[in-house]
Formats: C-alpha cells, sequence, structure tokens
C-alpha cells in the first residue's frame, strides 16, 4: 500500500551551496512505482533560502504552510499555503523565507533532479 | 509569471459517474508550461466518493485538509492532512469522505488522465 503517512517523513538536512535553513524529504517516487517524477516535502526555517540558481529541468510547487518569496523570472511573489507555481527550466530561481514560521512546500521534479 | 494563487482556484463539480460531492480545478499543466502531467486540487465534501474505478495511468495525491478513506489493493487505510500516496496504472481505488469536514487532496496525473 503505497501511502506515506506524515509521520512517516523525515526532513534532512539540504547541503546545497547557498541553500541556508533548509530540510528536505523525497515522498513519491521510483521507490513508490512512480516512473519519471519525484515528489520532495521543502521547509525553510526563518531566515533560510534556497540558492539562487537554475537547471535544464522543470518544477512544480505547492505551498503547504507559511509564507516566502518566490524570486523567478525578475519578479518576487509572496507565495503562501495552497498557492501553487511553475518554475520552467533554465530560469534562475530561488525561495527565501524572511518571515517569522516555517515555509513548507511540496516540489515536483523529473529524476535526474531529484 | 506561473504563480497560480489559492483565491484565483475555482474548484467545480465534477460530473463523473458515480462521483458524489466531489469538485475539482487544474492548477498547474500545459497551459503553464509543464509538458506531460497536470495538478488539480480535489475537494469531496461530507458523504462524498470518487468512482470505484482504474485507469491505465498513475496518480500521485497528497491530502491537504481533511480525512478520508483510500480503497486501494483491497486496503481501507485512512488518509489525513500531509500524508501522501501513489495509485499506480490498473488498480481499482477509491477517495470517499465519512467524516465531518471537507477532504481536500492533490492529485497529479499524466495529461492524459487530466
Amino acid at each position: 500500500m503505497p501511502v506515506v503517512k506524515s509521520n512517516e517523513i523525515k526532513l534532512e538536512s539540504v547541503s546545497m551551496d547557498n541553500a541556508k535553513h533548509v530540510t528536505k524529504a523525497n515522498t513519491i517516487g521510483p521507490a513508490q512505482g512512480w516512473p519519471g517524477d519525484s515528489m520532495r516535502v521543502f521547509r525553510i526555517s526563518p531566515g533560510g533560502h534556497t540558492p539562487f540558481h537554475q537547471h535544464d529541468y522543470e518544477h512544480v510547487n505547492y505551498f503547504v504552510r507559511g509564507k516566502g518569496i518566490l524570486t523567478l523570472d525578475g519578479e518576487k511573489p509572496t507565495v503562501e499555503a495552497n498557492d501553487h507555481a511553475y518554475v520552467p527550466p533554465n530560469v534562475e530561481h530561488q525561495f527565501e523565507n524572511p518571515f517569522d514560521e516555517d515555509l513548507e512546500f511540496l516540489c515536483i521534479v523529473p529524476i535526474r533532479g531529484a
């Protein structure tokens, strides 16, 4: 039964260059049977951010809780719980949390980006 | 800027046979640039359910709020906020909400299933 209960999800620190206060867990991917993509949960605590970077694959995001700033394509909208976003391939982007509670979001990428 | 704010998401009634009290909205897909898959939001109000059915594509689910029963492969686990699930192709499944608050979840499928 491929149900992943929330209490089984263990977020681990992300050690990418220029990531700060970021943890993540991979939840659904090839190990569960999904052939081409990977679902991950990210959490950024206050003051943290992902790298300002780009890559040759897209990602799809869903914001679970908290608020953040998504820098993308020259804009910096605030994103918050229940918003969705599409980050195209080869566009520089960054998630930042300058607010006072954790930002948590889903990020779906092709396997090669997981 | 492909950010879909939660207040722009308009859920519409699902008219599939044997669906009851189900609404949905497509949020991220080809129109936003995602080439192969579609992200949808589903809401099932108390007493509602999706059809007990199968199809030849998989789906990936994330449970946003409320609780439900996911019938899949002979089991009937309770699923609730922050759980994830993978429903393989060609396996009969159903989401039911016998509880007293709305069940809301994400469902990612290949475009041909959207």
